[in-house]
């Protein structure tokens, strides 16, 4: 911690240390996030304390939980994107996009205690309207309004949630997430093993293999809770407390359940002797021989079920990613049959455990939209990118990336050519070819070719006076530096034929 | 109009045949909108009294100005992104990407008589949040932050605006913009110009061929003002008023000026003899000779770098498409000296006229955040893309087209073929073929080969118990419906050949 009683310059620059030296050691992305977030603060503090001087200026900032993404986090994030939308359409999917905001009323009764989270707008005279929370229920709403029976599709997307930010977690009030579901009539179980398909190969895309896809069902909890004698309608706020296991141990949440939810002590150690079980088809078999839980119809049903699943992945080659996981429950009131969550089981720190996708069945959704009521069983996976982008943007964190894709630079060796450059760029332009040039009327060459080195621009065109007369121009390697005389005419011809040829 | 004493039901069905009507002549997209609108209106009418009678649900629809994109729209709109983001790409361009909410201090004070339709989030307690009105000063928000001195930088992104929305004419109040940007010291109107190049690109790749950048000067704009006698205070009044004369006659504007701006009669008239006027350089040149015009220094600078941009426009291929139109004046306040707005000028009334792209110079806005206010000097172009895809949509109206890319479709010639199905698509999948099959358990033949004629989907693989236990598939073309008969185990091999091979 810096010294309080150190000037915020003197802090700053110690601060500014401490994240260069991390960065050196390549430190994990948490660790320099986390001191990077201490030298914004500072450098905000000290921005705060320079505008109050210079006369009440506003803190230069993005709002909480947001942030904005520089060229280089963008060419990570459309790498990522370019895959997961190659994966989307690999099996069959199309894509729509609904509006940032909704009516409020559309969000209203679908998240449960999370509702909360919702941002609003502003009462503005007009309706009332909130920011989408996910992309589930603005895509139920677009099935019911437009009568859209059955459909696959894909939708990448911002959500908002008035969430508290761990940035350096990649919790974020703006996020990504990127959306696959399959709505309308199937045979059991079908489209439901498609998901966790899509979210391995995704994962495995991105070099993410050492994740396992957790699942569990509705139908199996509701069991449960019905076969421990759990009242009907303290299923959802005790399913709510078995949610919790994720990041608490059982002691805290057999308090909550016994304690704030009233909960008989006894139901609730009935309950732990089932959620705290995880494995496989053979969890399955044992539970389906277990006369207790299987006193529930709900919970056979659940059973037979994750059976079939278990079946069907081994089909689909995903087996060996899947755990069944009874403590697995999923904060959202909609989902209906089987709900998933993927996590990384990487031990590597720096990459850390955490979910980065999740989803499940919901077949009602759709329903409390329909003036009739009409029901289109749905099933769908959510990628949360951000915690994803992080891994990747740490990963590359060393690697010369580019940002611009330019082709060719046109630089002067002399002064008074620019209408000579413009020239040449409008000729390449017009063919396609990715061409800048400096945009001073008379550049130093040095500085031109300095440009195409730190650009990474794989070729140089260099005009001069007495070239352009004699009706040459040079064409320069700007990695190997080597050059070539071409003739002027010739010069789109020789740079399509280059530009074709395969990487260098 | 449907007769108001008709049932809703039967408005309904009239309506619809209006609009079926419409569409088989192939009328203008404004008509069949416009149509289609009050259909949705009856619809949204029978909703309200169905659901009121339900108990109470609430209208479906999306928030007043916005809307939903359905796939075929999504495939219209990322080909054209596709074309405008390469287009960004050939004059080197990188992209970024902001927050869709700004602190509301952000967006104070840059809007001018504008500001009233920005956006607010409501107080749920913390910051007070707006949404961003166009990427223009969010980007300059992001230079200031981010202490960036130069950057030439493209965005695709979502801007709202509580604007009264003509859907039908492609104004909404969530729209999409692309913006590219050049900023950082160049010598004199060299990025101004490639701007407009940028524009006509775009238009072009677009086969919106036929379009006219109109062009003028913030200084010219002044200079007029003062040579006529216009207090200063008056003049960002006065120039909002020469904005109208886009939709207004002059004898309007005149009024405008005069009774409720308060301007001298006499003032006006001077200025009604310029503001008129349009053309090419040579407009330039007559108004450097008059002498009233150019009493101001103001004036004369404008006019000045006109003049260099229309030497630079005829280097760069697009003075054709330049128009010098004095009544330009743009809404916006942070504009300093050039000023655009692509229009199309298609006499196809279908594709009507309207601003299409628009932009300008801003030199002062990023000093606005900078707490040492450190000019970066830029200048860019906005093209609005929701008037073009209207106009895309309209033209591919009776295009068959496809939204998704599904390769191979794996099918069953009987029942209990499930698994084996499913082994083809895990197999395909694997090797990155884009495959589909039916979700149900036992589908009837001749379905799924209709579902593979319906989207477009080249091959069927059909598979019989008979043919797996001879180690045999049939493979469909399923255009031509030729069959032929492969190996099982050189099915991905067969396929992979047949799908690298030229588009049949």
């Amino acid at each position: 911690m810096a010294d309080a009683g150190k000037s915020i310059a003197d802090q700053i620059k110690e601060q500014g240390e401490i994240v260069r030296k991390l960065k050196a050691e390549k430190a994990g992305i948490d660790k320099i996030t986390e001191e990077v977030s201490k030298l914004l603060a500072l450098k905000a503090q000290q921005g705060t304390d320079k505008d109050e001087k210079a006369g009440g200026k506003f803190v230069l900032k993005t709002a909480k939980g947001t942030r904005d993404f520089n060229p280089r986090q963008m060419v990570i994030r459309q790498q990522a994107f370019d895959k997961i939308i190659a994966c989307f359409k690999r099996h069959g999917a199309e894509t729509l996009d609904t509006p940032v905001f909704e009516l409020k009323e559309v969000l209203t009764g679908k998240y449960g205690e999370d509702s909360k989270l919702i941002y609003d707008l502003a009462d503005q005279g007009g309706e009332l309207l909130s920011l989408r929370y996910d992309l589930t229920v603005p895509f139920a709403r677009f099935l019911a309004m437009n009568k859209v029976g059955s459909i696959k599709r894909y939708q990448l997307g911002k959500v908002y949630r008035r969430d508290n930010p761990a940035m350096t977690k990649g919790r974020f009030r703006e996020f990504f997430q990127c959306d696959f579901d399959i709505a309308g009539p199937t045979d059991p179980m079908i489209p439901d093993v498609e998901c966790v398909r899509v979210v391995t190969e995704i994962l495995d895309s991105l070099d993410l293999s050492e994740h396992v896809v957790k699942i569990n069902h509705r139908k199996i909890l509701d069991g449960l809770f019905e076969a421990c004698g759990v009242p009907e309608t303290q299923f959802r706020a005790i399913c709510s407390s078995v949610d919790k296991l994720d990041n608490s141990p059982w002691e805290d949440v057999r308090r909550e359940m016994t304690d704030e939810k009233g909960l008989d002590p006894e139901k609730a150690d009935q309950i732990g002797q089932y959620v705290l079980r995880s494995g496989q088809d053979d969890l399955v078999e044992q539970l389906l021989a277990d006369t207790k839980l299987c006193s529930s119809k709900s919970a056979v049903e659940g059973l037979e079920a994750l059976k079939l699943f278990f079946r069907y992945a081994e089909l689909y080659g995903v087996k060996k990613r899947v755990k069944f996981d009874m403590s697995l429950a999923r904060g959202l009131d909609y989902y209906t049959g089987i709900i998933y969550e993927a996590v990384l089981t990487n031990q590597n720190p720096e990459e850390g455990v955490g979910s980065i996708a999740g989803g499940g069945r919901y077949d009602n959704l759709v329903a409390l939209f329909d003036p009739k009521a009409k029901a289109v069983p749905c099933v769908g996976v959510s990628i949360g990118i951000e915690r994803i982008l992080a891994i990747l943007e740490n990963r590359e964190v060393n690697l010369k990336m580019r940002t611009v894709e330019t082709q060719v630079y046109v630089a002067a060796a002399q002064k008074n050519l620019l209408e000579d450059r413009m020239k040449i760029c409008t000729e390449l332009w017009d063919i396609g070819i990715k061409t800048e040039m400096s945009y001073k009327a008379n550049p130093k060459l040095l500085g031109q070719l300095q440009t195409c080195e730190e650009q990474g621009i794989p070729w140089a065109i260099i005009i001069g006076q007495s070239e352009l007369e004699k009706g040459v121009v040079k064409l320069r390697h700007v990695v190997s530096r080597h050059e070539e005389e071409i003739e002027r005419t010739k010069l789109a011809d020789v740079l399509k034929e280059k530009l074709s040829a395969p990487v260098f």
